[in-house]
C-alpha cells in the first residue's frame, strides 16, 4: 500500500514506539503521585515541556499545555479567547476552529470570516479590515489542511496587534508543526498542535501559550498542567509526541527538501489534461490538492484504493459531515464541478520518489479510464 | 515493588497491549477516512461501542461517547447538565466533578452539596432534601475514590426522578467500572468511566448517555462520535479500553472475591493500635482507606516507598492542590489529626495475598518505628 494521506494521520514512528513503550510497561505510574516513581515522571514531563517548546518558540516566554488532541487545543483557545466583542477568523479554518466559532455565534458572540485567496491562504487585507477595537480574538490557521497554503502568522499577528493591542492571536498549527521550519514570535498568544500528524499517536495534542497570558482551564479537575488541563497526564502519548517532534525537527530542512521533491515529482507526472492543481506552488510541500475535473473525488479514492494507493478527498474530519463539497475549496473560488473532483495527497518524510511516481501513474490511469467510460 | 496505588492508575494489561498494538502499527489509519482501511476501523469501533455498553447497560437504550479521560466525561456531563436552576451533588465527588461544579457557581448556577456519611457515601436524605423543581442536574459518584464507599446510584437516581422527573442524573463511575458487577438502570442519564484504572491506558475515557438524551458537544470540530466529541478517534486507546474492560467483566465475580480477600487480609494484619480504618466494610474492596493517627501520611508514603511498597495518600489528583487535608476525608467527619495520617491502599486483580501481607508488615513496622522516634 502506498499511503499518501499523511495529513489525516501518520503511521506512529516505530523508533519512537520503542523508546516510549516503557511508559506503557515499567513507567506506567501516575505523574501526580507523591512517591518517587510518580514524581520522577512529573520531572521528566517538565523537561519534555521545555524541549518541545524550544523546537518552535522558547520556554522563557511560552508555556505548553498537553491536551487530548489538536481539536481540544483549538477549542480551548477559541472558547477562552472569544468571550466578548467579536471574533475574527478565516474561511479556511479546520473544522475544530470553524465549528467552535459557530458555537460562539450561538452564544451571542459576533464572528467575522475573512476571505481566502485562490490557494486557500487568507486574504490579509480582508482579515485586517475586520479587526476593530471590539475584537477579542483573531484565529488564523498556519497551514491550510486542505490546500497546504501557508499563512505568515507572525506577520499577521503583528499587523493585528497594531490595530488592536489587546486582541489575542491564535493559530492552529497542526499541519505546520514538525513540517515547516519556523519560530513563533511574541505576537502569537496561543498555538495548537497535534502529535498524530507527525509520527506521534492519536489522542495527544498541545496548546502553546504566551507565559504571561492568564488562561482559564477548559477541562476542570485535579489541577494537572498547572491547573489549566485536568485529567491524568497521558505520559505515553506525550513522550511519543516529544520523540516524534524532536526527530522531525532534527532533520527539518532535509525532510522539507525531500517532501518538496515528492510534491514536484507528482506535479510533473500527473497528466495536466486530467488534473488541475488547487495547491499553490508556495504552499507547504506536505499537501498537494488537485482536482480531476468531471470525476467525483470519492469515486477516484475508492478506485485507486483497490489498486494499492491511499489518498484523501479534502479533510478526513469533514467526511463526517454530509456535505458534498468542501467549504474550504469553495471558499478558494473553485466552482462546484471542480470541487467535486478534489483529491488531497499528503506526504511524510518516509514516502519515496518511487511511491509517488507509482501513485501518479495509478491516478492518471484511473481518471483516464473513468473519463472514457463516462464519455 | 509492591504496587498498591491502583486507584490512581494501573499497569496497562500486557495481553491487551499485544492485542491492541496493531492499532499503532498496521492499523494506524484515520477512522473518518473514506478508503477501506479507514472505514473498516470505523466499523470496528461501532462494534466496540456496543460491546462496551453491553457490559454495564445495553446498546438499545444507551450510547457511548469516547473521551480523552474520565475528567473530560465528567466535565461534559456537568457543563451540559448544569445550565439552569440548581445543581445538586455531594461532598464526596472526585475533583473532576467538584472543580467543574465550582466553575458552574462562578457562572451563576446555584450548586448544593449533600453531606456524607462516615464512610464517605452520600447521605441520601440530605441529597434528596436538596432536590427541588429547579434542579437541572444531580451528580453522585458511584464509588468514592478515596474511601471506596459505594453509592446505590440506581436507587438514588430513581428517588431523584420521583422528586423531579426532568432532573438529569449523572454518576462518575471511574472507580466502579470494571470492578463492581452492576447494570445501569434507565434512571441514569449520564455515566463517566476511565480506561487507565482497569488496565487500559491514560488518555481514554467514555461518557455513557441515555440514547434519547439530546446532548450538546463539549469539544467541537470534525463531527466524530456522532458529532458529540470531535477529534480523531484514539483507536489504540479505545481498543485498549475494550480489551481491558472485557477481560475485567469476563471474571468480575472472581476478581471481586480475590480483591475482597486482599482487602480482608490487610485489614486483619494491620496493627489496630497503629491504624484506624476509614473505609467501611460494605465499600468497594478495591480501595482501603486507613489513617495512622499521629503520623503524616506523606511521611509514611515516602518511607514505605524506600522499602519497596507503593501506596497513595488520598487521591493522586488532589496532590496537585496545596491543601494538607483531603476535603473528602474531612467531609466524612474525620478530625484534622486523623486526616493528616490518611493512606489509600488500592488493589488490582493481579495483586497477590503475599504482596498485601508483606505490605501490612512494612506499614506496621514503619509507623511503629516512626512513633517510637516521635515519642
Amino acid at each position: 500500500m502506498i499511503y499518501l494521506d499523511n495529513a489525516a494521520t501518520t503511521r506512529p514512528d516505530s523508533g519512537c514506539l520503542e523508546v516510549a513503550g516503557q511508559y506503557l510497561t515499567e513507567k506506567f505510574y501516575n505523574p501526580s503521585a507523591l512517591y518517587a516513581e510518580g514524581y520522577n515522571l512529573h520531572r521528566e514531563l517538565v523537561k519534555t515541556r521545555s524541549d518541545l517548546l524550544n523546537l518552535v518558540a522558547n520556554d522563557r516566554d511560552f508555556g505548553i499545555i498537553f491536551t487530548s488532541c489538536g481539536t481540544e487545543a483549538d477549542n480551548h483557545a477559541i472558547f477562552f479567547g472569544g468571550r466578548r466583542g467579536n471574533v475574527v477568523t478565516t474561511l479556511g479554518e479546520h473544522s475544530a476552529v470553524f465549528s467552535a466559532v459557530n458555537e460562539l455565534k450561538e452564544r451571542g458572540i459576533e464572528v467575522r470570516f475573512a476571505a481566502l485567496n485562490g490557494d486557500g491562504s487568507v486574504n490579509v487585507q480582508s482579515l485586517l479590515g475586520l479587526v476593530d477595537n471590539q475584537t477579542s480574538l483573531v484565529s488564523v490557521i498556519h497551514v491550510n489542511n486542505e490546500t497546504g497554503a501557508i499563512n505568515d502568522i507572525n506577520a499577521i499577528a503583528k499587523a493585528v496587534k497594531m490595530k488592536n493591542a489587546r486582541t489575542l492571536f491564535h493559530s492552529d498549527g497542526v499541519q505546520a508543526f514538525g513540517k515547516l521550519p519556523y519560530r513563533l514570535s511574541s505576537d502569537v498568544d496561543l498555538y495548537s498542535l497535534s502529535a498524530h500528524k507527525i509520527g506521534g499517536i492519536k489522542g495527544t495534542g498541545a496548546l502553546i501559550k504566551r507565559k504571561n497570558l492568564a488562561l482559564k482551564p477548559y477541562i476542570y479537575g485535579g489541577g494537572q498542567e498547572d491547573g489549566l488541563r485536568s485529567g491524568t497526564e497521558n505520559v505515553f502519548g506525550i513522550k511519543m509526541l516529544e520523540c516524534a517532534a524532536k526527530k522531525r525537527y532534527s532533520q527539518i530542512e532535509e525532510n522539507y527538501g525531500h517532501v518538496q521533491k515528492l510534491n514536484l515529482t507528482l506535479r510533473e507526472r500527473l497528466d495536466k489534461n486530467l488534473f488541475r492543481f488547487i495547491s499553490g506552488e508556495n504552499g507547504s510541500p506536505y499537501i498537494l490538492c488537485v482536482a480531476a475535473d468531471g470525476v467525483r473525488g470519492e469515486i477516484i479514492l475508492h478506485e485507486v484504493n483497490d489498486k494499492g494507493l491511499i489518498i484523501g478527498t479534502g479533510s478526513a474530519c469533514s467526511s463526517n459531515s454530509k456535505k458534498r463539497y468542501s467549504r474550504i475549496i469553495l471558499s478558494c473560488g473553485i466552482d462546484e464541478t471542480t470541487a467535486d473532483g478534489v483529491l488531497r495527497l499528503s506526504f511524510c518524510p518516509e514516502n519515496t520518489v518511487e511511491e509517488v511516481e507509482k501513485a501518479a501513474d495509478i491516478l492518471n490511469e484511473t481518471v483516464k479510464r473513468r473519463k472514457e467510460i463516462m464519455d
